[in-house]
């Protein structure tokens, strides 16, 4: 969502560019050395980062990386970091750019999960190839993504889901994981943000796939 | 759903026994032949039969099956179809048994659409094999699948759509329609049942895919 723009945010990403990299190249291919991950996530189009910074709390094994385009939602998620006291900044980083230079930053098969949450619809069939489920990014996905690795993806769009089901089908994906309904579970393994909150007290699913980029075979 | 036992009902099997055919192993491979249909459609789990009647009619150049084991639905299924003044029954027929014993009334590559309306989620785990969606009635589907042909399953179950999606990727089906609020948008080619209605009316979402048995392509 296009926010109003901050006059405090450009200075604060000049200020905290160890946090809110812009073109982080050298850590191509030594992310998990760098943060001490286990494994390593990655959010694309973060927001104003509520996710990305919950779940880096959570999992402090792991490491997190959130990637952002919009410079205000990005310094607004690089302060919350900051000023979160619980969050350590040990095991995460922000990138302020677009998400389709994501081969410049990750080497192939050196990201374990891909995040995509509540990413922009781009409802109108013309735009769908913005969509982050898109088969351009799932090419690229395929290529980064670790051996076992794989996407989750939750929104509360029914035709943005729909068509990603399909996509993700059509260009090699196994989904591993389904629902029509994720949060009438509870998975207190997974953040909430205030976001997904606002749709879960309007009553409406969220719904939520989990995909592997690998050929279609027995499950459990 | 189970009836109230009708007495009314095995009379009325009996004397009707052209049209509610019991073990119809004479029409194996030649359903299409004997109804004069283009395209054969089966549907597994008919209840009282409004939908195959209603597409039946609204298709008469298609012959169309209907399966229900429980008599007492198949009976009410019968009576309506035979009371039905626009209901031809030139190009359809129902089979009061066990969807099971399918392979036995219809040839290799005979059927071109199965549908799944609303079928029993059998929501306890164990029980979960009985589903329609199960894997040994998608093994049996697939051997009876024409080359292009596909099941179609409609269903206001979140448990049995969530796992039935999973149940034909792990089975070899390739998904080309998914919809997790079908009804949205209108479908007047595709009849709507009382049964269907209700749902509808309370607001809750109907959930469709359509599968077919083949491996997966891009599609479109």
């Amino acid at each position: 969502m296009r926010m109003r723009k901050k006059k405090w945010a450009e200075p604060y990403l000049e200020a905290h560019g160890e946090y809110a990299l812009s073109d982080p190249k050298e850590y191509k291919g030594r992310w998990k050395e760098i943060l001490n991950g286990r494994e390593l996530h990655v959010e694309i189009g973060m927001g104003k980062g509520d996710y990305l910074i919950r779940m880096s709390e959570m999992y402090p094994e792991d490491a997190w990386v959130g990637i952002e385009k919009d410079r205000n939602a990005a310094a607004t998620a690089c302060r919350k970091m900051l000023e979160d006291e619980s969050c350590s900044q040990n095991n995460n980083r922000m990138i302020v750019a677009d998400g389709a230079y994501l081969a410049d930053w990750f080497a192939e098969g050196e990201i374990d999960v891909i995040h995509l949450n509540f990413s922009d619809p781009w409802p109108k069939k013309y735009t769908h190839k913005r969509r982050l489920s898109s088969e351009k990014f799932l090419n690229l996905y395929k290529q980064l993504l670790s051996e076992n690795g794989c996407v989750r993806m939750k929104t509360d769009n029914k035709g943005l889901f729909e068509d990603s089901v399909l996509y993700f089908l059509e260009n090699g994906f196994t989904l591993t994981e389904f629902s029509v309904d994720y949060r009438r579970n509870e998975h207190p393994e997974d953040a909430v943000t205030e976001y997904e909150n606002r749709f879960m007290e309007l009553g409406q699913p969220i719904y939520l796939l989990k995909a592997v980029a690998a050929p279609i075979q027995k499950i459990g």
